[in-house]
């Protein structure tokens, strides 16, 4: 596995393998690797058909806002690095913040109404953020294929309208959420989690598995639903409900009622950790 | 000359044309093509080392704001089409705004700071029109050159700004302003103006000469060089200043004195036509 740190060479390696035919697959990522991440290694492999496999690891200060976990966002760049290449990645691309954020840097990506929703509303700039970084690592990577994970489904549809507004040659897939054997939705930050937090966080998978079975059972009112999901999480004393919501995949504005690939999302404050996790029809 | 108008096959061409080794050069232009758009052509192939020429021809809706002149703007498509051939673009690209702005699309580019101050000022949502619009044309098109007339200095410096913040892989050539016999700045927009205006508005680029004597001679406040030029222009009766200044061209901030590479621009109207020219030391 090669370690990439400037763009500039990132760049040419990836110029040189389109010029032998390779597939490209790209898999950004935070680094602090867990199976969910791995698992989109794959996807990019079987889905993609992808010949070889580009992941960044690059924690992006501009997602963050100055009240967040930024500084303590968890990093482990020897055993991601060991992580990523039992796994297959052929290259990974770990820039430093000034590569990615020059001084005289200005330029901003934005995704009108898709970002200012949902997870938007208490991250404000968040997704801004996102898609600037996304935008930069695509056309340094220029992946044939690039891959994100379901669990952050907000910022995949996001990403999507982006890659497609401004025609950006990548294809994006959305891979399935990989979950914890009690069904808690992987991510970096559950090693916030106390071990009473731990317990109590499964809430969210299973609020979800119960909007599912009332919604096989004929359900269809996003109200019903998302009050029996509140009342469910509500049993868990430490856990705080940012939003739950039914909302169309395509606009990401909610809907009075749930239909075919609806998606329902929620997002759960245990202490300062938020979580997050969703289902799509 | 190939005529192309769907983003589709547009990037098609590139991408067989670039498997072909072809270096592709670029001009974008909202047509109504003058001798400043043709001069573009030539420094592509000898500057720019092309071996091909696309030119674009989209009367971007995004960077007129309501109030401005997007319905009469001029549009001659089949003079465009003669006069491009005429002189050696190879493929000109002449999209619909539906399948560049398709109704779902929100997605916006934005340079900060550069893109509020000079021209901003009077037409602030300007400059984010052209860097979203030219993002879509970049991804389509995917050149290793793309020429802009210095004419639009700031609109140059901005996009240059946006390739290498969002490490965009094209080269951007900045080429010399085109003029009138008399002087006037070579613009689509010269034909709003009355004959008398016409006649004014040559004291564009003497006050710009004016200048730059005064800068020969040792001249280097900023403030007395400013002075000069508004009185002179107001000599003109028909002409109303939007604004003179003398900036850096990194930044395009306002520096009290002239220096190697400072800009100085301006735009005054004459009626609602509103004019620019620009020299850069």
């Amino acid at each position: 596995m090669m370690v990439i740190t400037s763009p500039k060479e990132m760049n040419a390696w990836s110029q040189t393998a389109k010029l032998q035919k390779k597939r490209i697959g790209f898999v950004p990522t935070m680094g602090c690797l867990h199976r969910g991440h791995l698992s989109l290694i794959e996807v990019a492999r079987s889905q993609g058909k992808c010949d070889t496999v580009v992941m960044s690891v690059f924690v992006n200060p501009l997602q963050f806002a100055p009240n967040e976990d930024f500084d303590k966002y968890p990093r482990q760049w020897e055993l991601d690095k060991k992580l990523a290449e039992d796994a297959g990645v052929d290259v990974i691309f770990h820039p430093s913040s000034e590569d990615m954020y020059p001084a005289n840097a200005k330029t901003f990506v934005e995704v009108a109404d898709l970002s200012s929703v949902m997870c938007g509303l208490t991250r404000p700039t968040h997704f801004r953020g996102v898609t600037t970084v996304v935008a930069k690592l695509l056309n340094i990577v220029s992946p044939q294929v690039t891959v994100f994970g379901q669990k952050d489904a907000q910022q995949c549809f996001i990403i999507r309208r982006m890659v497609q507004d401004l025609m950006m040659e990548t294809k994006i897939i959305m891979a399935p959420i990989i979950r914890e054997n009690d069904g808690l939705a992987m991510s970096s930050r559950n090693r916030y989690l106390s071990s009473d937090e731990r317990t109590q966080a499964v809430c969210l998978s299973q609020s979800l598995e119960r909007a599912e079975k009332m919604i096989n059972a004929g359900e269809k009112r996003s109200a019903v639903i998302l009050k029996a999901m509140h009342e469910y999480i509500q049993q868990n004393p430490l856990a705080k409900v940012d939003y739950i919501t039914v909302v169309n995949t395509e606009t990401l504005q909610e809907t009075a009622e749930v239909f075919n690939k609806s998606l329902i999302a929620l997002a759960v404050y245990f202490g300062k950790t938020r979580l997050i996790d969703n289902i799509i029809l």
